[in-house]
């Protein structure tokens, strides 16, 4: 088996590990712009950072403009005022949204992209950066993904260079101790599907299936936490930790099909991302496992249930099902055969295949 | 939970991985020292980088007197060779021997250090570094480690620095087809020494734990080619990638005192370090099941067996057991009780411990 890895973030984790690591902030440069969202600062992690900054006597200036699903004018407007304030590396803090915007301004700072951000070949200079996660899903603080809203194509894009890896990524669940429920149930599937949908990968490995393996272990064991919308601390953890390790695989696999079609029903329908993942995931991995029912099994295992039940916890954790028209579903199906996730997947996933699992998912309420 | 992972080394595996991205040497320099042992690079290794620097157009030159457990005069002259052919990058071929002597020397060739190898603070600048492993034990391809022999302290010892990871480690494991067998069972001892070791550590976290798991599986999975000598090529990856994990490991954990101990076996009787390792670590485990019982479970449940059954079974790999005087084995206590890896154990042993372990493994035939 040919396989690569890398995944060269260093992680820090632990209570406090921001306060308590103040200096490793130093390291990465003089002047800090901080990128984030409206509410994602507002748990503390800013507080944390901006005391580190003024420990290390760090210049620091806040863009917290990023919206959900970022735009490209999102990332230009960073990277100009990363250019105004002479910001010489990035802090990013919240979910995926700030991260991913994160990414690509530190690049942008550094480059110029006159070809576009989505056709840009991105090279090694990057704004240092450290990502502070403020929901436990997106697992963008140890991946070099950024994902982009591609208004042009009407999806969204993944713009990806071994550069828009983090230098630091500081995980601290205390900063997601007051995430709403939605969020807390839709990340954690946003997590679940990285680790299933690495596993499922063609660039899947051993050290990345044991690193999915742990994840999925970690995630789905605080199941009925999920459930009940009740966390300890250290269900908190564990799904920080069971997000963190996701990361560590699509960093080295990729995403699926899953990506794929989901992206549709958050460009059209403003679905949350994870949870259009969640929706799609069970009637996804229905069908690949009459197409690799060996390596279905092992993911089965890994959850530690059967296709039909795990269908049916999944569906608890989401509540009242979107639906949308079969036409429209026709659409989304033709879309998500476009994607590039669809080579990356050890299945091979038809347009037909595709409509299978969308109109199980979102449709006729076909059973698969 | 506080804890730091790291990692940054670029894995590629695969059968003929050097020829296959030979353009990945181009990167690291024009002029490539290769560092290598007389016998390390009898196994095609040494021709399948020379392919890749042909076609890259990369000089290079050839330094093979590394020697089993190398010492300083070894690294001095690999670096002022270095220095002389105006090398630009290392290529490592070999075992833990020429890996950690290129590891040195990469340093040396960069850095002056007239308070001595072993005191000398190691900087940033190190030549850029590519770890071919032809035998599969030391996961020095995947740490930031060197190991060199310490004629003053009259042992072997650690010099470590993030700068000492290699930039790429090219695991292949036809190079270990032709592996004598005392080679293969010590150096796969040595693997699941530090898989064990990691999980036994401070540092231990669900990263490390999650690798060390996959780890042991692969490598006690060939139990049975071990003790036969048989072994398929898929044994032969597993063993490769069960090192190269446990290597992740002890990357970010360090070793234990099972490691403090097997030094003096190695500086005093020249016992082969992975041997040196299996000795010790069945009576290590049984006194860590003493100290702190569920962790030492969580061992014996990786591996698959009870502590008599795992002692049975490393005692029919090792054969004819090494006997040393009560006196000696004093001796050997208080050196280890020295070493920095006593406090890197979440058990603590104190230097009778030590000397237990060290007495049911080579002296009186005590059983734990």
């Amino acid at each position: 088996m040919d396989f690569q890895y890398y995944m060269p973030v260093r992680i820090v984790s632990g209570e406090d590990c921001v306060k308590k690591n103040a200096r490793l902030f130093r390291e990465l440069g003089e002047h800090v712009l901080v990128v984030t969202g409206k509410s994602s600062a507002k748990n503390g992690a800013l507080e944390d950072a901006v005391f580190a900054f003024n420990l290390n006597g760090q210049k620091y200036t806040v863009f917290d403009r990023v919206p959900n699903n970022p735009t490209v004018a999102c990332v230009e407007e960073g990277a100009r005022i990363a250019a105004e304030c002479h910001a010489d590396c990035v802090v990013a803090i919240g979910g995926g949204s700030p991260m991913d915007a994160a990414k690509a301004i530190a690049m942008r700072a550094r480059q110029a992209a006159p070809e576009g951000l989505f056709a840009h070949a991105i090279t090694e200079d990057v704004l240092p950066m450290a990502h502070i996660p403020t929901t436990a899903g997106t697992g963008s603080e140890v991946t070099p993904y950024a994902i982009i809203t591609n208004d042009e194509k009407q999806t969204k894009t993944s713009i990806s260079a071994p550069s828009l890896f983090p230098v630091y990524a500081f995980l601290d669940a205390k900063y997601m101790a007051c995430l709403p429920q939605n969020v807390t149930v839709n990340t954690a599937l946003d997590a679940l599907s990285h680790a299933v949908e690495g596993m499922l990968s063609v660039r899947a490995n051993l050290i990345t299936d044991a690193l999915a393996r742990e994840s999925i272990s970690l995630l789905w064991g605080e199941y009925d936490s999920l459930l009940k919308g009740e966390y300890s601390a250290q269900s908190r953890r564990n799904l920080l930790h069971g997000s963190v390790l996701a990361g560590m695989v699509i960093a080295n696999t990729g995403t699926s099909p899953v990506h794929g079609m989901g992206y549709s029903l958050t460009y059209f329908h403003d679905v949350p991302h994870g949870r259009a993942n969640g929706l799609l995931l069970p009637a996804f991995l229905k069908v690949c496992r009459e197409k690799i029912p060996q390596r279905a099994e092992q993911i089965y295992s890994a959850l530690g249930m059967d296709a039909d039940t795990f269908s049916r916890k999944v569906s608890a954790l989401l509540g009242r099902r979107e639906e949308y028209s079969d036409r429209e579903l026709q659409d989304f199906a033709a879309r998500a055969a476009k994607n590039k996730n669809i080579k990356n997947c050890s299945a091979y996933f038809t347009q037909d295949d595709l409509l299978r699992v969308l109109r199980a998912s979102l449709g006729d309420g076909t059973v698969l």
